[in-house]
């Protein structure tokens, strides 16, 4: 599915009035998640968009593909130091100000552009572009609502197999070889740096507890100490919780989603701390409100849980594997704006889409909680994006 | 599985010979490959090895799983601030030259370690330290042993599970699911920015033959526009070569093969262009001598596709997909050191591990070739860590 040329023209248009007011002359973008954004395509290209102007596209592979894809114009880059002779050979003024993507850029690349625009002043423009992509527009909520359809069709198929022995590793591929017949696509892109992820995790009983690399409430023992992330060789126990917390891409928008499963049976105090995530979940939705700054939603949910529920040191982690976040934007990346963090300053906007997980951690135990994708409307909240049922599948 | 300590000891010991020639007082490595190389965990840490004396490992999560991992001294660490204090407070000198990953750190983290480290000279010590994880040892040389011992048994189910009907992507999900039952791990770590991977390629007929951002001979159609490599939606067709190209993953330890599949049959000419691919990969794997230079090996492969086969325009992609190499370095990354490429200066060692993969791309009708991971030995060429028969399977 090609983004439509109006959408790509309301990007664009939106950036360079930003790129205005901020006093930019343009941005050279490089990032996949980025370009595929503002050019429609994800073929290799650098894409810059002038203050005032049309985008170009210089594309390293594959030109053709990209002209098809893009609304811009597409000329085949064969090095850098061809870029300033294109831009003015498209009729623009070189740049003095150049936003470059300096949360990803890596330094020798940069250094290879500050060779080729030796008088330019290069200005991070990763905040400004992140801001604009948090805030999606009705095509791309579109987009995500056809994501959100594969998950109550993936949970049905996982009641249908979950059975004594299965390994968490077992379990996960079996779900994501699924997921991929559902339409899938596999690959979940992030943005941070050392942000490393398969499919999502899949894990169970103690395991769930344990905290690792991953920036997220639990880490799991993964498949070895080289892959020390998610599911692990150990097998799935009766009355253990198993949470199920995957991307989903289609068309390359993802959601994330958590939901808990049993064998058997949970404990009542398991199945009460997961009431209790659920009634977070929805004080968060409806914290979701435009205009409210999310630093203050997630100082009033670590204080309502701490003042209402006896879960306050199991909140999102467990001692020092506590993480201070209860959401985080989601879209092209699983790490997008904004984040519902501790000292976060963003600003809700109409439109913004957050995945929101209050979750429980009890080391030797396991964890319990919920995740779903809701975007930010009106004065009554968020709404879930989301399609599933939200209680926990014991599967007898 | 443990990296042994004389096995890191090693790797430092190495490396500090090297640091010492090169005039450098330490290295500050963040990224997991690197670091995971050096400490034997997979946490998230900053290493610090001296040029002189015992590394440090500073670790952000989880602390204790990397005390567990590692056989290196682990200090908690709350900021990149803290750094100079913890390096003094281990009586170790402050650097004056200090190698970082230039190649893979963002620039706004490095501006981070420029205010932290005001008066050190930085200088991109990755070359250094790719060169150095080039050469596998015996303890890694066994880890790859164990990880190919998987593609057989995997390319058996494949025999038993392609059948008329079934898509690219049914296919490939079918056969990752597979290869985690075998002890896949699921993540391929690459190096390069924006090389984006999920579990390999598996395309058939004219979508082979495709071009894209992807780095090798050929990208395939993917998903969607979006995630535009790889396996579609087509359904696979009688007579189209299947390229089955992946990576497995144990221990963190990946190999990469490509094997060719069929329904039905595969014509004369697809079947003599494989035959082709089979006797260039013999006469690669005979090149790969210790002391050669792995760009001359690239010219002379090239030099014989042109005399002897018919095939010059089709070798390594056609027309402006192609690419120039010839095979690639592997082992905890896809894309390591040595590159079998134009130009490439890198001198063969006795125990570099390299991914040849002589193909053949066929515009509107496929590809074909072979890839198989091997090692160099000494007079004889290299020796194949893959383990699986290289004829096409034709599934009647």
């Amino acid at each position: 599915m090609k983004v439509p040329v109006s959408e790509l023209q309301r990007r664009v248009f939106i950036l360079q009035d930003t790129l205005q007011n901020e006093g930019l002359d343009g941005v050279l973008l490089v990032q996949r998640a980025d370009t595929l954004y503002y050019s429609g395509t994800a073929q290799n290209i650098h894409l810059y968009i002038p203050s005032v102007g049309r985008p170009l596209v210089m594309a390293y592979r594959d030109v053709g593909r990209a002209q098809d894809e893009t609304a811009w114009e597409v000329l085949p880059l064969l090095g850098i130091s061809k870029i300033p002779g294109f831009i003015q050979g498209s009729k623009l003024p070189l740049p003095t100000v150049l936003g470059l993507e300096l949360d990803v850029l890596p330094v020798n690349q940069y250094e290879r552009y500050r060779k080729v625009f030796p008088e330019v002043h290069f200005i991070d423009v990763s905040p400004l572009v992140r801001l604009q992509r948090a805030t999606k527009s009705e095509w791309e909520l579109a987009r995500l609502a056809e994501t959100a359809q594969i998950f109550p069709k993936l949970l049905d198929y996982a009641q249908g197999i979950l059975r004594p022995g299965l390994t968490e590793i077992e379990f996960e591929a079996l779900l994501e070889q699924k997921a991929r017949f559902l339409g899938h696509e596999g690959l979940i892109r992030t943005r941070g740096f050392g942000a490393e992820l398969h499919f999502g995790v899949l894990f169970s009983g103690p395991r769930a507890a344990l905290p690792g690399y991953f920036d997220g409430f639990a880490c799991g023992q993964g498949a070895s100490i080289a892959m020390p992330m998610g599911a692990s060789k150990a097998v799935i126990q009766e009355g253990e919780p198993i949470v199920l917390d995957f991307g989903i891409v289609v068309n390359g928008y993802q959601i994330d989603q958590t939901r808990i499963m049993a064998l058997g049976y949970l404990s009542p105090e398991l199945l009460a701390a997961h009431e209790t995530a659920l009634e977070i979940e929805e004080r968060l939705r409806k914290a979701l409100i435009p205009g409210r700054i999310a630093g203050e939603i997630y100082e009033e949910i670590i204080a309502w849980v701490r003042d209402n529920t006896p879960y306050e040191q199991n909140f999102m982690g467990f001692g020092h594997g506590r993480v201070s976040f209860v959401g985080h934007g989601i879209g092209i990346e699983l790490d997008e704006l904004p984040t519902i963090s501790r000292g976060s300053k963003e600003v809700l906007v109409s439109g913004m889409v957050v995945a929101i997980e209050p979750k429980f951690v009890f080391p030797g135990i396991g964890s319990v909680g919920i995740e779903d994708t809701s975007v930010v409307e009106g004065a009554e909240g968020a709404r879930y994006i989301s399609l599933t049922a939200r209680n926990p599948i014991i599967i007898k």
